[in-house]
């Protein structure tokens, strides 16, 4: 009988499976991928009935479920976790972040983005959407680390780190499309930094660019009142019916943050079918404002979840981005009910799969890619066990999270990381983050 | 020379050592321990110059802080963790959890406070205050388990589990006063539930009996609007009003959430010297409203932190509750500056202190009790190290606790219990809590 069985890579077992946000739990459940992909998925007995590992990866008491997609980061900006905090936006930002933004060479850049996929590996996040300047080094990093990544070089109207001129931009653009193509963890998209440091002509020309390449869109949106201030003053419109204009309000686009909408941009955004990445801790923490989250859902527009960079948010742990999201908008709203647990975990995997316009991620489903993490559901704070989606959600830290896995490929395995060297990227990060001082 | 030196019990050394949330950090630090105090503290090469101690304890690159202080939580609840989430408060209050408790004897409130403790213990709170039904189950488990504990019977003016009659309830409360007088860890408080699960005359008796056996007070005030409303249709008046006009203003006591109150409430609050146990997540969860503890602060009333239970925050975790307020009060006041990271770090070390009328703890002090706790600085999410009180306030999870210490005695360890039988308390708590389904 055994002869019978469909071989495969590996079977991973666990007491439970979460195979995808809006489904039930599997108990003694386990997954058989074969190389990067998931062949089937159920009951462990069935399941081992039925094909033939060549490894077994037993994770005991933990829950399986589907990687966290982290929809909005600066992974670079991990070097300048803590370096200042509770401070008015501008005196942050003029004072403390460009200063040392200025410093970053590509060697830096490499070295935060390092250490940012070492703490997403630990936390279980298998793919995330990535902005910044000189991205090439973040490419390379996300491309090493295992990791899945869509990656955007940050377009701006005045020269950065990656680039001189609006042209070189451009040329920097088509090389990074054209290399990684036919990656099967990395992609590009056409990343415009914001309204307030582009022009008309730019977002027009990233808008081409995205529809030649066939790239996705990601852009910093209406993330405070100062902005949709500046862009009413500037352009005559607030900045969601300024892209509208500019024909940026489709289902390429991805709009980080999305915090000041009027109902009527709500149904704008809901028709054009752009996604919103929704980043409540930072959007908290630096007194933004708070998205209109519960309304959007409603409305079906997809929402996900992102951490955007550890200088402003401190951290790139996607549980606690599904907490805040639940907590924050059930007081705003003065609603518990709204972003019930099912929902903040649908935010942190399917919606963030639409986020990054990469169709397959955000679940367990047979032929989909094994993008796979385990939790520990034998941590105190997880016990007992009588809603596995309301422990993931209210009362984890991420820190349960046991195993790593990415195109079937363990990153992470109780404290062991096989591709990244840890110890190694610690103390040459805490040798560059002293030298930004 | 190492003769001439004094001898201790232990000394903890650590890279890091923040021995009062508003005081700079020392580092490559030591602590002399002499049975349940502190002996002193600084710099390592001075400490162990000066003193000699029986064991050493060194925590690497850890930080050293105070322990936690967890001021308003129901420990047994933490057997409810999970039955019901995203529920309308009434719902989820007489469709869940009263139901279920209906069914809690000593035995399975003693399993829901084991349990507690394990998560307490795991996450460095090192002293909580409890208030719950058949309370002296309480008192046990905190007393094995090694944790310090300001516990009070919750007084009704209708049979508890507890007791039948108000006079029961009184000779009850005398009892446990009379057993833990002098015990070094346990405290006994005068816990009236609320205003509204109370009568004008059983809330003046808890004020005289706590004046009688000088107990301090701790009380369920002015949670929601909902609250104040029926406060002021029963009574004429705001719950706060109702207590001061009761004599409950005073020093003695905390008010435990303390969400809606008025200016003058404030004014009158900081005139009576009360104390004031935030719970941000819980009021965020079940959307009970903002508590206005920037104002508060700015009065000097005293606000310190608490998880309240874990049927309706979900965890006990003060690492996320000084996130929480950090965050949301400043995403609530439009302002980044409100409620900084020391800040917040005082509230649940400072303040705690004063919500439990317990001076001495919430700091690592010469002469003080040995509450100290040591957090992991090489996790990946506090790396790198520019701020440690950022980093714990801002990207801890709070599983980067190494090590939990109370009155000198170490209670965990990287990942060892040396008071509770873990195993035994989670298999035991899972079969209590499908029980009660």
């Amino acid at each position: 009988m055994s002869a019978e069985r469909i071989p495969c890579s590996v079977a991973v077992t666990a007491k439970y499976l979460l195979p995808h946000a809006l489904e039930p739990v599997v108990r003694d459940a386990a997954v058989a991928v074969k190389d990067t992909r998931v062949l089937a998925l159920g009951k462990e007995a069935d399941i081992l009935l039925k094909y033939r590992p060549e490894t077994r990866l037993d994770m005991g008491d933990s829950l399986l479920m589907p990687g966290l997609i982290n929809a909005h980061t600066h992974a670079s900006m991990t070097l300048l976790r803590g370096v200042a905090d509770d401070l008015p936006l501008r005196t942050w930002l003029t004072e403390h972040i460009f200063p040392r933004e200025k410093k970053l060479d590509p060697a830096r850049i490499a070295l935060g983005a390092k250490l940012a996929c070492v703490e997403m590996t630990r936390f279980g996040v298998t793919a995330f959407a990535d902005m910044y300047l000189a991205e090439n080094a973040v490419f390379d990093v996300a491309e090493a680390s295992g990791l899945r990544m869509l990656g955007g070089e940050g377009i701006f109207a005045f020269p950065s780190p990656g680039y001189g001129t609006e042209e070189e931009a451009f040329s920097l653009l088509r090389e990074q499309a054209a290399r990684w193509r036919n990656h099967p963890r990395i992609r590009v998209a056409v990343m415009p930094h914001a309204v307030y440091t582009t022009t008309p002509a730019l977002l027009a020309r990233c808008r081409d660019a995205a529809e030649e390449l066939d790239l996705s869109i990601q852009i910093h949106l209406a993330e405070t009142r100062h902005e949709t201030e500046e862009c009413l003053n500037s352009h005559g419109m607030t900045p969601l019916r300024y892209c509208a204009d500019l024909g940026l309000l489709t289902e390429r686009t991805t709009l980080a943050h999305g915090v000041v909408f009027d109902d009527r941009e709500l149904e704008m955004l809901a028709a054009g079918g752009a996604c919103v990445a929704h980043c409540p801790r930072s959007n908290m923490k630096l007194a933004s404002g708070v998205a209109r989250v519960p309304a959007m859902l409603a409305l079906g527009i997809p929402v996900a979840l992102g951490t955007d960079g550890a200088a402003s948010s401190n951290n790139l742990n996607m549980f606690q981005e599904m907490t805040a999201a639940a907590l924050l908008h059930k007081v705003n709203r003065s609603d518990p009910t709204v972003v019930a647990a099912r929902s903040a975990l649908a935010m942190a995997t399917l919606n963030g799969a639409r986020a990054l316009h990469w169709p397959g991620l955000g679940e367990i489903a047979a032929g989909g890619p094994a993008d796979i993490i385990a939790v520990d559901m034998t941590a105190p704070n997880m016990r007992p066990v009588l809603s596995p989606t309301s422990n993931i959600v209210y009362a984890a830290t991420g820190a349960e999270v046991r195993m790593t896995m990415v195109d079937g490929d363990v990153l992470y395995k109780d404290g062991d990381y096989t591709r990244l060297d840890v110890a190694a990227i610690f103390s040459e990060a805490q040798r560059a983050a002293d030298g930004l001082r």
